[in-house]
């Protein structure tokens, strides 16, 4: 486990309380992706699948992570203002939501506004797959303030 | 608490084991609305307000509770297909959903559609209100299944 995906999970776990009861692991932190998991039993719902809630919770905490790693400033509030969820398939097994890292042209805008404005917005896509196929898609525009 | 009230609330905490760790419970259940309730300590974030995943998660159960109430049948699933929220201001004390009965015309159109193919659909609206006003805007598409 890399260092930036232990601070990562040691952030939700102290600071999100409910991110403990739902298990939720920091599994990959790289240059390309942040990868957040949590097991099935925790979080299934009344099918014996995995709870929307749930997924949308542990979607908001990919994208929230990797806008949280991006800028690394402790002094910098992440904040979630929308996001929209299409529920494509159950998910049967562990949860395992993927936010990839924007394209560089979007991550310099970004940075660009946060060190002019001390403000800026982030839309961050993130899909949760089960067995190579997405099924789950994720949209959420976070804001980081200074 | 109606017998409405105490049904739901024990499916929630049978069938989605979740809802007890965020606290959730049933405040108001009648023939205007579903309104859902869970304490801010639980569900906080980083910022000491609730946290966009369990807003969310709560705002899901309001909705799908309230198709539940609407069909009261045992051999029938409820899932949530897609759902969009809007966060407009920080929820600082107890979180609050309210989930208000579509108007007739909506509600025949959906047992129509469910008693002729065993399948309908039903858009729903829930706010999180705090102090009077709207902090949270939720709208999910929920299918119920024969």
């Amino acid at each position: 486990m890399s260092l930036d995906a232990r601070q990562i999970e040691e952030l939700f776990h102290t600071q999100i309380p409910i991110t403990r009861a739902m298990a939720v692991r920091v599994a990959v932190c790289d240059e390309q992706q942040l990868v957040i998991t949590a097991p099935l039993a925790p979080n299934h719902n009344h099918l014996g699948t995995a709870f929307g809630g749930s997924l949308n919770a542990i979607a908001t905490l990919a994208g929230y992570g990797l806008v949280w790693l991006e800028l690394r400033d402790p002094a910098c509030h992440v904040v979630i203002r929308e996001s929209s969820i299409s529920f494509l398939a159950p998910v049967r097994s562990e949860i395992r939501a993927i936010c990839r890292r924007p394209d560089e042209a979007t991550l310099t805008a970004f940075h660009h506004d946060f060190a002019r404005k001390g403000k800026a917005r982030l839309r961050l896509e993130v899909t949760i797959e089960e067995a190579g196929a997405v099924a789950v898609k994720f949209t959420g525009t976070f804001v980081a303030l200074r």
